[in-house]
């Protein structure tokens, strides 16, 4: 951030009066520019004993195969965004069932929100951000060729729940890769 | 948001090719600025029976209660910024243990996420968006005059929960106040 949204004057990166955290501040106008996380909605599409996976048509991890997540919008609820983002990613539709895990990435400033989802139908076709989707039983499930560690996570919780036969929430933290 | 952070050129607000929601665009440098929403992050201290609410100091709602919560920041978890927001509040120190409610509010692009917590000491004292900290069994709630609907839903829900011996995970949508 360089420049005012409000007004279009620089900004200065200072602590603001009563604050304890730099903050992009508009000495022009006085706006003061906070930067907060951001949430990724996702689900875990079910059928049976399978689940659908999407692979990426877009970087990062071009190639790569993950569940249907993306950043929550403004005007949704994080289980409408989760919906959205499936129907988006895997032309899929799904019943947004539990809040499944709750990943905090606080080095990348985001959080990762993974619902359990049924799917309708089996009428799923790639979207533009796919170059494939398909369904997957646990032992199909590429755990070498996954995009992110959220999904890897997700998944491992996920199967290993399964096999408990109880689905239980998860919350965790997300360390930077090279720790 | 009327000019471009990046340059400092006036946006336009425009769908953006291969997406479907208007975002504002800057044509000078090419940058497309989203705009998602935000967490609320913050927690019931506990202590015996008793549990800590603070008047605000500050709008809106100046003068009614609240349980310790504010805007997630960069940097941090989830549970790290409600331990922050009862520190910069309340004075107090609190050990955070399980997510407790998850609130939509998309009509304000804001979702509420309020854990439980342990008060670790009765050393509190109000901070400067606080006009006082007190320490409230469920009698002495002052339901008349807490601040904002999602302090009123999860302490309902709390406060249910206890005399039911379970405190359950519970995610919920909290529509405009005029519906």
């Amino acid at each position: 951030m360089n420049f005012c949204s409000d007004c279009g004057e620089k900004v200065t990166l200072r602590i603001p009066d009563g604050d304890n955290v730099p903050r992009h501040v508009c000495d022009a106008c006085g706006a003061i520019h906070y930067l907060n996380p951001k949430m990724v909605v996702g689900c875990i599409p079910e059928w049976d004993d399978q689940i659908l996976l999407c692979r990426r048509a877009i970087e990062p991890r071009y190639g790569l195969w993950t569940l249907p997540a993306g950043f929550m919008e403004n005007g949704e609820t994080a289980a409408q965004g989760a919906a959205r983002e499936t129907l988006e990613e895997a032309g899929a539709r799904v019943q947004i069932d539990q809040l499944y895990t709750f990943l905090n990435l606080p080095y990348i400033n985001q959080i990762y929100v993974m619902f359990r989802g049924r799917l309708l139908d089996l009428d799923y076709a790639a979207g533009t951000e796919s170059l494939e989707v398909m369904m997957f039983s646990e032992a199909e499930i590429p755990w070498k060729e996954l995009a992110f560690r959220t999904i890897k996570i997700t998944l491992e919780n996920y199967f290993a729940d399964r096999k408990n036969g109880s689905f239980d929430f998860h919350m965790g933290d997300v360390l930077p890769p090279n720790r």
